[in-house]
């Protein structure tokens, strides 16, 4: 696509987005099976389903704006998964490797909190009000499981910091 | 490396970390010149001289834990930066342009407040004093850093939206 306006970058940002919500749901798998806290598996799981519920809304925005939805590859969201796969590949489970997964999951929340923060302001400036409330309540859902996940990751650090070094 | 406690775990990200920088100071001349409004071409000049203090915070810390400050290659921020590389391609100087350079500024941003956020823990769990105090000095910048782009953005958003569609 050819990018001239507001619109068009709004587009290609929500395209950036689908791709980038479904490359997570193909990751979170791996993330649930290699926890081994019970607290942030149950965490990883619950987050699948809330990430259903946004990928749905993007679904809702596209049909509102007569587009189909279709996802553009996201390289940001590529390469933070990469590095979670890394350090899946390192390391067994136990409190190390969940520390580095809370991690890994807090970049990818990140991410999604700046595009949603970024797609909820463009959609404001067009007055694309339904989008502007879907997209917000997203926004607040990742902020709630950034802070949910950092409040884990003080307990889950303490939990690998008394791992015997080998 | 091989990684089995907190201690490898911290090492791990800070390398990650020192990475990411180093991208970041490479990726800044040519998102400096792609911008076409002053305050966000000064915003990515300060930037640029923050960025070259941050990196030796983290020298610094390499140094108090007896390590060589070598980076190991981040394919979180390959992938940020591509995607900002990707939209510098596809569009020509101009308000559309800087509201893209904006939000790929931001995914930067939130991918670092994440990365320094974690460190800044792990220093804390680990006992690393003055680590921690680097890494949290680091974080403060990175979190001003993000909120005077959304303030920009406001404003660039706005002269976006006015831009003719093509």
């Amino acid at each position: 696509m050819s990018i001239s306006n507001l619109e068009d970058l709004f587009l290609n940002e929500l395209k950036d987005t689908l791709d980038a919500e479904k490359q997570i749901l193909k990751a979170l798998p791996k993330m649930i099976k290699a926890a081994e806290n019970e607290d942030l598996k149950a965490g990883f799981e619950e987050h699948r389903a809330v990430t259903e519920t946004q990928v749905e809304r993007l679904e809702t925005i596209f049909e509102s704006l007569g587009k189909a939805a279709r996802g553009k590859h996201c390289p940001g969201m590529e390469g933070i998964i990469a590095e979670g796969q890394e350090i899946m590949k390192e390391l067994d489970s136990g409190p190390v490797l969940d520390a580095a997964l809370i991690a890994a999951a807090q970049k990818v929340e990140h991410y999604e909190i700046c595009a949603y923060g970024t797609l909820a302001t463009y959609a404001e400036v067009l007055g694309y009000d339904q989008a502007k409330k879907l997209l917000g309540q997203t926004l607040q859902e990742e902020k709630e499981t950034d802070e949910k996940l950092t409040t884990l990751a003080s307990e889950l650090n303490l939990m690998a910091e008394h791992e015997p070094a080998e």
